[in-house]
C-alpha cells in the first residue's frame, strides 16, 4: 500500500499581491516559508517517510518541497524537478493584477478564464518578453510544448505523461510518494486520481501549504484521501 | 568548454564543536548557511549557469546547494542526492571529539587517521548503534557497500563510478555542473582530475563554503583552475 502526498506551494508573493501567476518564477511570502515548514511537521507527525519527491522548475514549489522534508527529516530523499508540473499558464494574463484584469475584461470573462475547463486565457507569443520560450530552463524542451496559455485540461494533458511513466509506477510498487506543485497541476492530478468530472472539478481547491495524503491499494485505486 | 564547481559544504555544526562528523547527518551552522549563500552569489557574479548539480545524501551538502542555487537563481537546476559523494566514513570515531581522540589515541596516531591516504580509522561494527545500515537512506544500497569506515583511498574508489557515469560524459558533452559534497569525497575528485599523487593529497585542503571552479577542453583536460 503506497501513500501519495500532493502539497501546493505556501503562500507566494503574487498570492499576497493578487497577479496571475502561471510560469513567472514568484518567491513564497514569509507566510509561504512557515506553511511549508509546518507542512513539514505535520508530515513528520503523521510518521509519512517518502521514497521520491517531484516538483516543478518553479521555486515557490521547489523551496516548499524543500521546507517539507527538511522539517521532516527526509531533505536526502531523491527529488526530480520537471516543467509537467508547473503551473497552468496564464498566458497574456500572467503579472496582471486580477481585479484589474476584472476591471478591463469583465469580472464574468475572468471567472471563466480562471474556472472553466477548457477555456483558454488570451495567450502570449513566443516573441513576447514573458514568454518561456526565452527561458533557459525551458531550452530542452521541443519548442512545440511551450504553451503560449493553458486551460486545466491542457495543464492535465501535459501532466499525465509524468503520472503514467513516473508516479504510477512507483505507488504500484509501494514507494511512497510526495509532489509539491501549483495549484493547477494538483487539480489536475486530483481529477485523474478521484475521476472528477469536468463540470466538478471547478469546484475543488487546494488550499497553499496544506498536504493532501492519498492511500492507494495494489492497484491503485484510492482507499483513502485525508487533508494534515 | 564545461566546468565543473566543486563547494565544500558550508561550516557545519559538528565544524565548530571540533567533532568527527563523517557519515554523521550533522546540520549547517548559522556561518555556514552564510558561507552557502555567499558561494551563490559569487556564482551569480562569475555568470556559470549549470546543467546538472551533484550532492550527497547529507544535509550539510544538500542545503549548501540549495542556497548556492537559489542565490544564484538557478534552483530549478536539476539535481541528484547521492551516497557517493558523502563525507568519508570516519568509522568509530564518528562523534567523537577530535582533542578528545587525540588525548586517549595520541596525538600522532589520530593524525595518521585524519590525514594519511591508505590507512583505515578504527571501525564500526554494522549492529553498532551509529552504523549506516540502520538508516533508511541506505535501504536500497547493497550491504556491502555500507562502510564501517573508509580512507581517503576507499573514498576515492566509490566516488569514481559517479564521474565514469555521471559527470565526465555530461561535461564531455559540454555541459555545466555544480557539486556540492564534503571536504574528502571532494579531495578525492580534485585528486583524480588533477593527478595529485598520494602523497601530496594530504596537503591539499578544501575551504568550507568557497567554489571551485574548472574549466576543462573538449577532451576532459584542466585548462584551469579558480576559486570564487
Amino acid at each position: 500500500m503506497a501513500k501519495l502526498v500532493l502539497i501546493r506551494h505556501g503562500q507566494s508573493e503574487w498570492n499576497l499581491s493578487n497577479q496571475f501567476t502561471g510560469w513567472v518564477d514568484v518567491d513564497l511570502s514569509e507566510e509561504g516559508v512557515k506553511q511549508a515548514q509546518n507542512a513539514g511537521r505535520e508530515i513528520k507527525k503523521a510518521g509519512i517517510e517518502f521514497d521520491f519527491a517531484y516538483t516543478s522548475v518553479l521555486k515557490r514549489a521547489i523551496k516548499t518541497l524543500h521546507y517539507a522534508l527538511e522539517e521532516s527529516d527526509q531533505i536526502w530523499v531523491s527529488e526530480t524537478k520537471t516543467w509537467r508540473l508547473n503551473e497552468r499558464h496564464y498566458g497574456a494574463l500572467q503579472g496582471q493584477n486580477k481585479q484589474e484584469a476584472a476591471d478591463q475584461f469583465g469580472a464574468d470573462q475572468v471567472h471563466i478564464w480562471r474556472r472553466s475547463y477548457d477555456v483558454l486565457p488570451p495567450l502570449l507569443d513566443a516573441n513576447d518578453e514573458g514568454s518561456a520560450a526565452n527561458d533557459r530552463r525551458y531550452a530542452n524542451l521541443d519548442p512545440k510544448l511551450i504553451p503560449g496559455g493553458e486551460n486545466l485540461k491542457v495543464t492535465l494533458d501535459r501532466v499525465m505523461p509524468l503520472w503514467e511513466d513516473e508516479i504510477a509506477p512507483k505507488l504500484l510498487d509501494g514507494k511512497n510518494i510526495i509532489i509539491a506543485a501549483h495549484g493547477n497541476s494538483l487539480r489536475a492530478l486530483s481529477k485523474y486520481i478521484e475521476e472528477i468530472s469536468d463540470e466538478d472539478i471547478i469546484d475543488l481547491e487546494m488550499a497553499t501549504g496544506q498536504p493532501v495524503v492519498y492511500d492507494f491499494d495494489k492497484k491503485l485505486n484510492v482507499l483513502s484521501k485525508s487533508k494534515l
